[in-house]
């Protein structure tokens, strides 16, 4: 279990909703119903929290307080709208450059790429809401402070967002394996959308179909597998070198 | 503590060293004489193996067995020698591109680099004995298992090291953010040793004093610092970059 921040006990769970903080994930009981807990499911629906009916023991296993059957984990930052975000960016001459995680589970991980992210000028990491680790306290540490400073959306269903992205005007660039292009021979002086796959699985099949451009970083020896933090770096300098060469602004 | 494989006891030492077994690092008690002793710092002498002289509470903590006031932590790989491994390389035809380490510790980024450097071609990692992982199981690990496919020279002393290494022909590159000079434009066709250093210190000066070439990878955020796993990747993969654009082979 992730250390991270949570509330328990259902009146502080609305509580929380309702004063605008951002629960990442709801916990709740799997028999627990009555009218708050409906009040408190309808809430989480309209703010896109994910709810997750678990057994009681689960919670237990979490806090000895008395959770009432409600646990909500915090977010340690304030997640953004793609909807919002990326159209301001066209308006404002920005050259968008979005970095988008699927399925990295790994806090280290997430926290590392974050952090080489923030450090190329990248404007925003989309996440899904499921599948993906919480951007608890723990990745903002791993982070080194960069998750506090480069705005996450969290979508709720990726292949979506990937096609509104797509259809915005920014180029979708995928690194995995399977491509047979060499991924310094694309070009990443447009608008454009890096997406990472998990480690073990890489990027979804339905992500995959969206992609513009199939980037594979070659390989020389036996082992013949990255590190995806290390993967994500390579990539993303890749894009600045060759926005600095064009001469193009990163930031 | 790392969990590292370890011998303990002064005969099983002694016995360790002459049947060829690569020993880390030996930790003597304080006060420990005596002619067996003596013969077992001799030994270690000769096969470059660092001693190092603690209180008796340190290997209580370590193992609770007899251990006789010696603990032996065993390498998971052989070592090899610089002075046996680059003059090979020249000779072979091999474009010889090196990975120095300067003060790495913690074993995750160690096992991450070598495990980029291992995908990137890297013919050889040069660590130095002190202030630097011993490449132990965990190491081995966390390299994907890259460390028993990459040769690593453990040294006595990096500047000395490096400063062969620059005398046999290769062009010393450090990558520091110290340097005015943007990564991507040196030239990393010619044999070449790559430099990184630990991460709050970076490279020592005696061996940054050695540099043909002073590399920066640029940043655009706020937190202004790479994790050196993730700063490794990327100047390794520029080489790899150079070296493909200009049809050198690689391996």
């Amino acid at each position: 279990m992730e250390n991270s921040d949570y509330i328990f006990g259902i009146h502080s769970a609305i509580e929380a909703i309702e004063a605008g903080r951002t629960v990442d994930k709801l916990l709740i009981k799997k028999d627990l119903n009555g009218e708050l807990a409906i009040r408190l499911i309808h809430l989480a629906k309209d703010y896109g929290i994910p709810v997750q009916r678990v057994p009681v023991e689960k919670l237990n296993r979490i806090t000895r307080k008395n959770h009432q059957g409600v646990i909500g984990f915090m977010s340690a930052v304030a997640y953004y709208s793609l909807e919002d975000i990326l159209p301001a960016m066209f308006e404002d001459g920005v050259l968008p450059f979005l970095l988008v995680l699927d399925g990295i589970t790994d806090v280290r991980n997430f926290g590392a790429i974050a952090r080489t992210a923030e450090c190329c000028g990248v404007n925003a990491i989309v996440i899904p809401q499921r599948g993906s680790v919480t951007v608890g306290a723990d990745a903002v540490k791993t982070s080194a402070g960069a998750l506090l400073h480069i705005p996450v959306c969290r979508v709720a269903s990726l292949p979506q967002a990937v096609q509104y992205i797509k259809d915005s005007g920014c180029q979708i660039v995928c690194a995995t394996e399977k491509a047979s292009e060499n991924y310094t021979l694309g070009d990443y002086t447009t608008p454009l959308a890096l997406v990472m796959g998990a480690e073990d699985t890489g990027i979804s099949p339905e992500v995959l179909r969206k992609a513009d451009t199939r980037s594979a970083i070659p390989m020389f020896g036996k082992i013949g597998s990255l590190n995806v933090g290390v993967a994500a770096g390579v990539m993303m300098y890749e894009v600045v070198r060759q926005r600095l060469d064009g001469n193009l602004e990163i930031i």
